[in-house]
């Protein structure tokens, strides 16, 4: 019995590296939309996005069905408890992937952003794809070291938004509001993507040492 | 002990309650700061969200040392996992009339918005009230009926949010790039607060009922 509840937990655990690797693609087909102005895939992260919900909603089943079937000791409780959070993470991540496509989709056939704002997009993409590939492998490998290195991936994302700012804000800004507009809520998004890398690995910390990660404002900063 | 279980889990339910009155508080001053540019404010607005975070935290525990205890039964575990799940919200929503009392205080001492669209954000920071007291005398009296109708006030916030984009994105906008960006993010702001007051509201009627609201994409909305 405690073997076959075993195996379920690790079988749902399983289910949230599916689900990470879902997110991952969906944000760098995300991003390849809205830098080609690319309708078909914009079209086609929106619809998968519903793959990404259909894997919340089994794996907050199960962790609730791994829950009431017994009262799982310390180290097991802490790991349903982190999944129940990590896929919700995870859907919000999948969530705004869906909304960079959705702004990709409103703009075709223009590119919703100018070049110099795209090639920060396509930073801004690259960060968060090593983000959720290092939360992946924290969570595969129950690393909390480098779950930790995730937090200096995240400021790099911030260090590009503020530039960012400073570019859509700046007096040589010669696109208009539309385009100011969509780059402030794009980079909103990816932010939030990041945000929610960091804190899918500080859930990997929680599992493996039931403490928050060191220097973290934990769990309040998420 | 069952007696007491039950007692506890009252108890932080009630927490849930605190929670929300802090941050239907934090939203309405936020709003205040916003469209009096009142530093003051604002600076307390930001401050005392570490009081929403300690609630998070505090309520987080207390959930985690119910489960651990014991293996709650059916209605007791929904109610632990949903209450874990809605001091999340909470928090977030926290977090989001923050943002609003920062955009306030770095734009200090000039209003960040021009008065039509400080009109509409008065509209919606009220709706957000409306909502954040629905969702929590939904739970205080576990009304499932009133947690549905959450939905509709949320659609009025998304009206107001479609309106302020054709405000802006117009030929008459007339206030610079920088006040298009606060607006777009302020809006998103406060579409995301009423979003959150939804879930609460969701996770009511999965206390009550164990299902999600009809007519509603659950638990894969939010």
């Amino acid at each position: 019995m405690r073997e076959s509840y075993h195996d379920e937990l690790n079988a749902t655990s399983g289910r949230i590296l599916t689900m990470a690797e879902l997110v991952r693609v969906a944000v760098k087909d995300a991003t390849a939309a809205l830098i080609g102005a690319d309708l078909t895939t914009a079209e086609r992260v929106i619809s998968d996005d519903s793959k990404v919900d259909a894997l919340n909603e089994e794996i907050e089943r199960r962790c609730f069905d791994l829950l009431a079937r017994q009262a799982p000791v310390a180290g097991e409780l802490r790991t349903v408890v982190a999944v129940l959070r990590m896929c919700y993470e995870l859907a919000r991540m999948g969530d705004l992937a869906a909304h960079v496509a959705k702004i990709a989709r409103l703009r075709f056939p223009e590119v919703a952003v100018p070049p110099q704002v795209a090639d920060q997009f396509v930073e801004m993409s690259k960060i968060a794809d090593s983000m959720i590939s290092k939360a992946e492998k924290t969570l595969a490998d129950r690393d909390a070291e480098a779950a930790e290195s995730l937090a200096s991936e995240d400021s790099k994302m911030d260090d590009l938004r503020r530039e960012q700012f400073r570019l859509l804000l700046g007096d040589d800004w010669a696109y208009g509001v539309e385009s100011a507009v969509d780059t402030a809520l794009l980079g909103r998004y990816y932010e939030r993507i990041a945000d929610h890398a960091v804190a899918v690995g500080s859930r990997v910390i929680y599992i493996v040492t039931g403490e928050g990660p060191a220097g973290e404002d934990w769990p309040s900063a998420y």
